[in-house]
């Protein structure tokens, strides 16, 4: 690497539940000193879960922290650093949208803002859908919205859907469709 | 809104130079109590600043929080509420590739991680550039690398590039070039 930084000091000053933020002081490519604030986060997963017939399974939910319902693929939280990605998307397209695929293609991974955040966020492809005998979660409030492929990566570059994961999801999932590209 | 959440309480837990953070008590859809934990962060701009001939100028930069250098289209933080994006956007360009661009559009925004962060980003096409008089950031170590709009488009696609700013903003130029879809 041509630049880097190297961590000097590394203070906790948030422990909380789903996110942990330091206060780092690192030493600049050029000797000189600085402090990053850094928000640590366990990482997450996320499908774009397409039936046989062109259908996606989309999740609308309040998102707090914009204070808006957001229109985004499945997604959840991984709960430790061991957790298999693919067993957790599973699970969360069974809570989420009721169904477990019989295939999942990784589609790699994206941070969602390196600037200051640790998340990365595998994403999949989710197919052969069929419905879950599972119970969702009661703690998640959301309506399950399906849409067409197609109307998807429309609304996606119109900016109709403005969650970034999603948009990564949708535009590499359209790429691998069409084929040529693979992951 | 079908669902929302009420804020009971908020707590500021970290007041930092580029972060605050929120520890928020919350009134859910069904009555019950919960918390959040909540990034605030002022947002940003980014675009993707494209050549009369094909070419973008992408920028390659450590980012402490990941660990690693990535590949990025020219970005910068919001320093204010009342400031100007197009603005911003225009001295990131001069800042960080030594280019002015004649011509913005713009792209929409996204949310880069809605579960936990405020952080929005508005996103622009860039075109007609012109070599900028004005010195570089001597705070930023970045180097600038210029593609081919389709093979950043590949690269997208295949997972090299794994910042979701970019990805979003590179799906919805492509999209807005072959016509069709305006913002």
């Amino acid at each position: 690497m041509r630049f880097s930084e190297k961590t000097l000091e590394s203070t906790l000053v948030y422990d909380g539940k789903i996110i942990k933020v330091y206060r780092d002081r690192v030493e600049l490519p050029n000797g000189s000193e600085s402090f990053r604030e850094i928000v640590r986060h366990r990482g997450a997963v996320a499908a774009v879960p397409l039936s046989d017939d062109g259908k996606v399974y989309m999740v609308k939910q309040f998102r707090y922290a914009v204070g808006k319902e957001l229109l985004e693929i499945p997604a959840g939280k991984l709960d430790s650093d061991d957790e298999d990605p693919e067993w957790r998307m599973v699970e969360e397209l069974e809570e989420e949208i009721g169904m477990r695929p019989k295939r999942l293609d990784y589609m790699g991974y994206i941070y969602t803002s390196p600037g200051f955040a640790t998340e990365r966020i595998h994403l999949y492809l989710a197919r052969n859908l069929v419905p879950s005998k599972k119970e969702g979660d009661e703690d998640e409030f959301l309506d399950v919205v399906v849409l067409d492929f197609d109307e998807v990566i429309e609304m996606c570059a119109r900016g109709e859907i403005v969650d970034s994961k999603t948009i990564s999801a949708v535009f590499r999932v359209e790429r691998y469709l069409r084929g040529g590209d693979s992951i």
